[in-house]
């Protein structure tokens, strides 16, 4: 059956099949039995999870992380520079003060351009990597990387926590902790391999309609589709919810929680924050000797 | 066979096993008996290759597109924000004028924190994501489901570009043809489908030794492991290099014709670059009205 991309205006926002996994939603006008097989890939993107933190004490073979490693490399980078460190720890006194997890396995994914630098000045040349193009392309590079690892150890039955949390806190820690280079390097996720202690009751849901998924422009949501997303995160089914504080604190909407408890830390600011600060130590925001 | 992660010292610059794809390295320890069983995931990944503009007029059939959004967007993202938006496209001038490539499906992943705002206004709240923060999670959850589609896709049969190429040239003409919000999203990366005209006459090599893999800490590279690296790129069964460009100028060393003719026109600017100030439009760098 031939079935045409088009806007699905006519979403039935209680409708469970619109959402998640490999079942293409019948609002995409194709019945279940339309969807393409699923294959063993498919399979195992979908059966994706994260564990938060509750990692057994198993530990990963050291030739899972190996194979890990070597799928992680083979995705696609940008003139084949592969701008990024692959920072391996298996100590967990060490991987715990990085990430504040507990675990036996970490690969720290760093965007970085050190290697490619100091290969350049091997050879008697420059290679000028300080501004935002170089950080946004390796860091492009380093997450497609990252990802790759991530349904690579999945395959091989092994679960994983990638968590940004790791620039929270005093972010130079890692410099220190990890004799990172001040100049050109930035770790940017961590990725933490290991084995559920408990299996997750459900597995998360997600949008992927109007607001996720746009045909040909870009379509700004209309109120009743704002309504939509906020009667969809409060839909039990659909898994969309990180917690059920919302519903003890006695809030209407998940929403309400989210935006009031949980993003509250952020507000405008005067100053630039530690972030951008620590981009300007290493190089990666262009000069601004100049500012419009 | 219990095998111990370890710095591997003893590589042989010139062995090709230590490279690429899903034979584990007899560098790191293990003889190639000792590789996980590749399966089907692991395959796909290692069969993975870019198609650089050289797609055959077949066209992807819309339900494929549709079963690889649906992998895409299980990736994991930060507190299930999913700050990304996917523009889909069919319309194969609209392709060539985002990309410079021909094709007929393009999917636009732009890191986009726009629907997280609208949510926000329409429930009476205000989300604030002017920093660089909300930047670099943004893009990070956009290359989780990036990549996710393209594994989804190979598993399928279908081919891939992924091209950062779009921040080439006038960036701002992005905006104009997919009416893109002016604040708050940013297109990061284009990922092309398709299927190949031609085969590619070999798959592209990845360096994953020193200098890409540490561990425990960073590990700055030798002067020794400095000229492997330079010995690598010119051995042709390693196949790091991009094209025999070296060769027919003379050069001795591909990463001579790297240094000096491709990545020519990168020198330290006295002024922001187009992407910066792009950003700063997007409101994705930090207020600067404190500058140390």
């Amino acid at each position: 059956m031939a079935v045409h991309v088009r806007e699905p205006k006519h979403m039935k926002p209680t409708s469970r099949r619109q959402f998640g996994g490999l079942a293409l939603s019948a609002a995409f006008g194709m019945e279940a039995g339309d969807a393409p097989p699923a294959n063993e890939v498919l399979k195992t993107i979908g059966s994706l999870r994260t564990i938060h933190g509750d990692f057994s004490e198993k530990r990963v073979p050291d030739e899972q992380v190996e194979a890990v490693i070597s799928a992680s490399v083979r995705a696609a980078n940008a003139s084949n520079m592969q701008s990024y460190s692959i920072i391996v720890s298996r100590d967990p006194a060490r991987i715990e003060k990085v990430t504040g997890y507990r675990g036996n396995c970490l690969l720290l994914y760093c965007a970085d351009l050190t290697r490619l630098i100091d290969t350049a000045k091997h050879m008697g040349y420059e290679f000028y990597a300080d501004n935002m193009d170089a950080f946004i392309t390796s860091c492009t590079n380093t997450i497609l990387a990252a990802q790759t690892a991530v349904i690579a150890a999945k395959s091989m039955g092994v679960d994983s926590l990638l968590t940004n949390g790791i620039h929270r806190g005093d972010i130079e820690r890692h410099w220190a902790l990890l004799d990172l280079p001040q100049k050109s390097c930035f770790p940017l996720i961590a990725l933490m391999l290991g084995y559920a202690k408990q299996e997750p009751r459900y597995r998360m849901g997600r949008l992927r309609g109007p607001g996720v998924v746009h045909y040909e422009q870009y379509h700004r949501l209309t109120k009743e589709e704002l309504q939509t997303i906020v009667e969809q995160h409060d839909d039990k089914e659909q898994h969309l919810y990180l917690n059920e504080e919302w519903k003890k604190k006695g809030y209407k909407h998940y929403l309400d929680w989210f935006y009031r408890d949980w993003v509250t830390g952020r507000k405008p600011t005067a100053a630039e924050g530690p972030t951008l600060r620590r981009l300007k130590k290493s190089g990666f925001v262009d000069s601004m000797s100049i500012v419009e």
